[in-house]
């Protein structure tokens, strides 16, 4: 069939000189409608909680100027889509939701805002599809931004992504958590240059996926760390743990002698009440390997995890490993401020303070859907309620009439788009699409003024009088 | 403000070379949380009404193959923005959700769906922005795939479009009916010659816009229709109705002669029977002069508009008129069929029979968004029920003790992020945000078992049980 129709527009039409392709972009994919469903199930939990802690909504456009995003990721800079000069101004697509946030707030002079975003991004990259990741995928983006006494806004976002994740119901997961104050602090007691800071955390980093001797040998063979150095940091980033660590480190000899290090520290021990006083701190990991050092993280550094499941196929190829991320920001950029990878002149005079960012649930719904329960479960496309059928081949207008009532009356109705349809062919209909109930006019029941209601599933038939029609199908189909 | 603005950005910073142009791309814009509040409001009554009606939904990449486009828009293929060329496939970003829709039917071998999509479309225009007309804009797609009985799903169509508008209450409104082989047979007994067609039918289709006699000089004057043919054509275009003109023209001596014709007006009889059963055939009407010529229009087609209200102030920048309109498609093409302007060989073999499309709610939002109405009306950008306070400067742990009972009830609530709030303060951002209750937590309460919760709009206050506090907040904000 598929090369029939190659062969057919290779043939057919002015177009066909060339063989014509039928797929989307490299990268990108459609969305069925059971990946739709699935697809507004998370966004709809993800929203709700959103809505719940307050936040408002905002809307950028897909594209910005190309000046926009100039400078703004380094590296990663090759990866932004640009748009074809036709004219005008030069434009690219977004590459994330934090710069045209970022040019929002300062285009519209707001230094106090908590918002959600929830759009799609592009990235010229080489995703690996079978994980998940694409070219065009979509980022949940939370931020709180604006200047508030300490580790409130913090411990929140933490609240938010253990109750996100639990809604998800994703299985077991854990919420890791660190502060680039303390990872700071800790390298320099350890005795990393600051020359090697970044390149040190990279390897750091790492240890969720290798084993400390192979980070280790990294850090001093290919990196030029010294043995002894490294030895101090192997001493730091296999700890893990919750407020208990937070205090021992506090009278940590070397720790507690650097500044940002207790700072770090004493925010951490913060957040823990914080944190104990929500009822979260079982899912929540104190751990000194989460090194995400980029230069304009300022606080505090999340990662949650989903744990493989004891119950999953071994063959089982996602890895289902982070799902979402979160750090302080420093939501601003003055010429003094080492902000070198994502410079946001536009801010300079808008935005004093911090920023909360809680983002990147971004493989989140892909994942989803390669779940196994995902492709398990059977799932519905449509929210009809009830077939509006007919008994005798004819009847057509007394079907159209009945379910205008019903869909005046909020009810979702569906009719077949046939004059004289077979009563099996109505009933079979449901059976393939999930509808619930039927709704059958005959003759007889006309003359009654009753409605036979077919319960799908066990087959029951009752006859309703037709006024209390609409409000039996809301009882037999509200959710409990 | 905005000039200190752009002069620290002239200053400041590595990019500070040039003028930093703080803007959205022309003729995009971004959405504040109001208009976010009012676009999400609209959205949603509008999916309701898709979802009534049975409707799947899917979604499809921002861009598509370059090649995938080409030769689907005519002179209007101009308008289509490209990417860049930076090496892989040449890409364009959709102008509307046609194309994606077929190109997705034929790529899954879909020939029967009945689907809505709501996205953003593009297009390189010169949009009046004023009148809420942007580059970047959503369409509303809702669409009727396969081959079904006459007139049912047409129906459907307008049934639907009903709906939306009268939940929309945009005050009134009438939606104008036609069908392609009506204007068809209607020029051809009027004798104008198949090479006028198109121009023939533009002209007619200002008549909402403009006097008969002018669109009789411009036909007869610049178009070169003979002075017998144009008076012909109005005799007929200027006839409005339902039922009764039908079957009045199915009786004329000229139409009823002429095959196209004559097949128009039955089906619009059998339409128009349909309407009457559900019941909203007041607000439709059948029009002549309702002309949208493009050679894949196939059969009914239809337009909403909005009526003039009395009590609108005369001054009002806004046109209200056309919001929704729709048509019988013929979603093939096959070497044998007159698609010009449309050509999708990629469908020829799997899409056999129609479409019935109801489209171009295109700029319904954005023309809420200016309406008065709207902007008169206190809007909430949040959702938030209640916010969490303390009648002491301190208390923090007691307050985010209390929110997170609240949050894990699934209330909607929200806290300062301050160690010591006033309560004052605490009050007035109730004030500002509309939030409607406050859960007010202070040294007695705390003894007493009890949380005195506040009703910001009449000052009452009561002292609630801790135990019973989430079924008061939620019988209290529960919406009637």
């Amino acid at each position: 069939m598929a090369k029939l129709l190659e062969m057919k527009a290779q043939l057919g039409g002015d177009e066909g000189k060339h063989k014509f392709v039928l797929k989307t972009p490299k990268g990108t994919r459609d969305y069925s409608p059971k990946q739709m469903a699935i697809r507004e199930r998370v966004f709809s939990t993800i929203t709700s909680c959103f809505r719940r802690h307050g936040a408002e909504v905002i809307d950028t456009p897909v594209f910005e100027l190309k000046e926009t995003l100039t400078g703004k990721y380094g590296e990663d800079s090759k990866l932004i889509y640009d748009l074809k000069d036709q004219g005008g101004e030069l434009l690219s697509l977004r590459y994330d939701l934090t710069v045209p946030f970022a040019r929002y707030l300062a285009m519209n002079k707001i230094t106090n805002i908590k918002r959600y975003h929830i759009a799609k991004v592009y990235r010229r990259d080489n995703p690996a599809m079978t994980r998940g990741r694409y070219r065009e995928f979509y980022q949940c983006d939370f931020d709180i931004a604006g200047q508030f006494d300490p580790m409130i806004p913090d411990a929140e976002c933490l609240k938010i992504v253990h109750e996100i994740l639990s809604d998800l119901q994703l299985g077991d997961f854990l919420i890791k958590v660190n502060d680039r104050r303390i990872l700071d602090g800790m390298f320099a007691v350890c005795g990393v240059p600051d020359s090697k800071f970044r390149t040190i955390c990279s390897s750091v980093d790492k240890l969720d996926k290798m084993p400390w001797e192979e980070v280790r040998s990294e850090m001093v063979g290919e990196k030029g760390l010294s043995p002894e150095a490294a030895d101090r940091i192997g001493e730091y980033v296999q700890l893990q743990g919750g407020l208990e660590l937070v205090e021992r480190l506090l009278q940590d000899p070397r720790l507690s002698q650097n500044k940002l290090a207790k700072e770090g520290l004493g925010d951490m021990k913060l957040l823990f009440e914080y944190l104990a006083l929500f009822g979260i701190t079982g899912k929540i990991s104190f751990d000194l390997s989460l090194a995400r050092g980029l230069d304009y993280y300022t606080g505090v550094i999340f990662e949650a995890v989903l744990l493989q499941q004891e119950n999953h196929p071994v063959e089982e190829p996602v890895r289902v490993g982070s799902v979402a991320g979160g750090r302080r920001d420093l939501f601003k950029a003055s010429p003094s401020s080492k902000i070198s990878s994502r410079k946001m002149p536009f801010l300079s005079s808008i935005c004093h303070g911090s920023r909360w960012l809680l983002a990147a649930m971004e493989h989140l719904s892909s994942l989803l859907l390669t779940l196994p329960t995902a492709s398990e479960e059977k799932i519905r496309t449509t929210e009809t309620q009830v077939l509006v059928a007919s008994a005798q081949k004819k009847l057509l207008e007394e079907r159209l009439k009945l379910i205008a009532e019903l869909w005046d009356a909020g009810i979702k109705a569906e009719v077949l788009y046939k004059k004289k349809p077979k009563l099996l062919n109505q009933l079979q209909y449901c059976e393939d699409t999930g509808i619930p109930l039927v709704a059958i006019v005959g003759e007889q029941e006309l003359k009654d003024g009753v409605v036979k209601l077919r319960v799908v599933a066990t087959r029951e038939e009752v006859n309703v009088p037709r006024e209390s029609l609409v409000e039996e199908i809301r009882k037999r189909t509200s959710q409990p």
